[in-house]
């Protein structure tokens, strides 16, 4: 089965569409979706931004709020923006690891994407990871220490440094098992149609 | 018949592909539209940048690059970045507003960006002006002389300034007659939409 690796960071507002579209159109096409959460932050850094670019250039912010509300209003999706903008996402980021190495980490990722840009729900506490936890029957206070161990926080730091290698600058983005990179919510039918070709 | 606005600058690599693809998309959509080139220039200098933003963060660029010969390979456009990239627009726009007035334009904008992107073509200077006006059956001389004329060059000022007051940041935008704003090549299709459903 072909496979692609979805990177994404909890604070990316584009990530949330991505997110809830990745799982039904890869069934279609026959792909094996890797969910991989990853920074933002460490990247924007090294280009010199202490914060999203869409808070440093307003214009291009304020066009993207009115772009993801019309977006989410065709797919039907709730749509709230948090505050602050951007959320905190390392701890959200480190938990969702923890569950996907667990097998409900996926469903956990839309679930914090539905909280954070659908109620505006702020990710950035432990409250409201246990909160979100509580549907999967999992202990709350043993995956909080999980997602804070020395393991999960290399593994996180790990991660965001591959996503660099394959030349990520952005989130959402998507990689083929032959390199291909594609960047953004609107080229994920372009990346699981390379992956099925034979990427 | 509904309207669209379709904003461009020459040195706009995704314009390309969106100045290909827009009138038999619009034509089937039915919807009119009017080809408004402009200066991206000026925009990025109020953004703090004195060059593309692909020149300016390298890791973007590559990608941009690698995107474009995908997108054009799927369309079937021929491919080959000009050198130096991003090329000066000033005359080729200029020149695009005289044929807009007289009827020729949008061919003509055709007409270059097939030479820029599919051919490599530097775009800045009166001989390959010249050159692409051929097929056109007009006076080059004349055209340069309207092009390089002061209400020309007054015209191209305002349309900068017109996109400005859009919200315009990047290129190609898509402006409907009810002032929604969609950015990016990959935006037409929605554009078009927004356009045919009252806007």
């Amino acid at each position: 089965m072909p496979m692609l690796d979805f990177w994404f960071d909890f604070a990316s507002t584009y990530s949330y569409p991505a997110a809830l579209r990745i799982a039904p159109l890869a069934a279609t096409a026959g792909v094996a979706v890797r969910f991989r959460p990853f920074l933002l932050g460490p990247i924007f850094k090294a280009q010199g931004w202490d914060t999203s670019p869409f808070n440093l250039y307003p214009t291009k912010g304020r066009y993207m709020w009115r772009d993801l509300e019309r977006l989410c209003g065709g797919l039907d999706l709730p749509f709230r923006p948090p505050e602050p903008f951007p959320q905190p996402s390392l701890l959200a980021a480190r938990v969702a690891l923890v569950g996907l190495a667990e097998h409900w980490g996926e469903e956990f990722c839309r679930t914090v994407f539905r909280a954070e840009f659908g109620e505006g729900a702020r990710i950035d506490d432990r409250a409201t990871m246990a909160r979100l936890l509580a549907p999967f029957g999992v202990d709350p206070a043993a995956v909080l220490a999980g997602a804070q161990s020395e393991p999960t926080k290399a593994r996180l730091r790990e991660e965001t440094q591959a996503a660099q290698a394959h030349g990520i600058f952005g989130a959402p983005s998507f990689v083929t098992a032959d390199g291909e990179l594609f960047w953004g919510n609107d080229r994920l039918e372009h990346a699981l149609a390379w992956a099925t070709r034979g990427g």
